[in-house]
């Protein structure tokens, strides 16, 4: 079992429970914006293409129950989702590479409004220090442990090239970050007690590449 | 089950088997470049925290079989594993908004290796079209029909604004894409016979701000 999923066990979901949640948050609301108050976990899972039995353990994770026939009243419904997944409080994160992606990530305004709470973001690259519009203001990295420190971040978003990765890594674990959202491809050496997330977009790729030539009508 | 699960079950593997195959072909690659010939499942498990025995039914599915008490060897392994994620061939793609995101996965090498062939980009804005240094030249979005049918790409990957992603994945769709890798939130109608693949940061997200306050050694 991985470590991430020895955490999730503390918290009594697994992992793609954690990970579709997002995605029933997403569609409750909908459903209120179009004027509904109450919303079932049938129409929840036929929207998501999904078992129903499947959605409604989900949710109950969330400590939710939904009434037979009638379903989840859908203010209740995203408090809980919300609350369950600490998007109701702040989130204080660094971003560490400022370049495309992490530029990206900084204007990515679905994060911000969960909670994310961008308080600065580092560079090697001269030409990438300063303030930004739409972010964080970039910092040169020679001033990341102590930013990192001063400013109290608790997790860092880490879109360096791979091959500072690490040398990164260990400056932000030396400053007291204990989680890394790692959009490289290396595999980081970290302490017991810090958590590493990898977003590796290989396999979400993986998945096109084999589905390339099964094509046709289901 | 979504129409991608359906559609996974026509190559005879799940989802997440897919989803972590490149991973084992990232091990397996370190150690044949440290000089190994094979690899046992137990020193793949170990390296990527997972179950011994859940890396030897995933690697089944590319119709490899391990020696017991010996393991894979190397090259055959990684040969199996290319074949059966089609990361042999060439992938004809196209990237829908060349703003930062677009951008950061034009740059994207990983992908590149793996086959992906990036024809070409379209974008809205004036002041992004033309050729680049490291990506395909980006055309104007009312060339993107035209393009897209005499190019003959296969996959269009989605970076645009939200708001526009409909309109973009339906001109798509008449030109003939039947794959869509979607990086917006929006949840796109497509026909059924086009396959789309929602990259959502959402659930990322979701795991770490979940486990933010379980923290501690394990």
């Amino acid at each position: 079992m991985t470590r991430i999923a020895q955490h999730a066990k503390k918290v009594s979901a697994s992992i793609p429970t954690i990970r579709r949640l997002p995605s029933y948050l997403q569609v409750v609301k909908r459903h209120m914006m179009e004027g509904h108050d109450v919303i079932s976990g049938t129409v929840i899972a036929e929207e998501l293409e999904l078992e129903a039995i499947q959605v409604r353990k989900d949710l109950a994770v969330t400590g939710i129950v939904g009434k037979p026939r009638v379903g989840y009243p859908v203010d209740d419904l995203i408090s809980a989702i919300e609350r369950f997944l600490n998007w109701d409080s702040n989130f204080k994160a660094v971003i560490v590479g400022a370049g495309n992606l992490g530029s990206a990530l900084m204007g990515y305004a679905e994060l911000r409004d969960h909670g994310l709470n961008l308080v600065a973001a580092f560079d090697l690259s001269e030409n990438r220090i300063g303030p930004r519009a739409n972010g964080p203001t970039v910092y040169p990295i020679d001033q990341m442990g102590e930013k990192v420190r001063s400013l109290k971040a608790e997790l860092a978003i880490l879109t360096v090239p791979s091959p500072v990765a690490q040398d990164a890594c260990d400056i932000l674990v030396d400053a007291g970050i204990r989680q890394i959202w790692n959009f490289t491809n290396v595999r980081l050496r970290v302490p017991e007690d810090v958590l590493v997330l990898r977003e590796d977009l290989s396999s979400g790729f993986a998945v096109l590449t084999v589905l390339r030539n099964v094509g046709g009508q289901l």
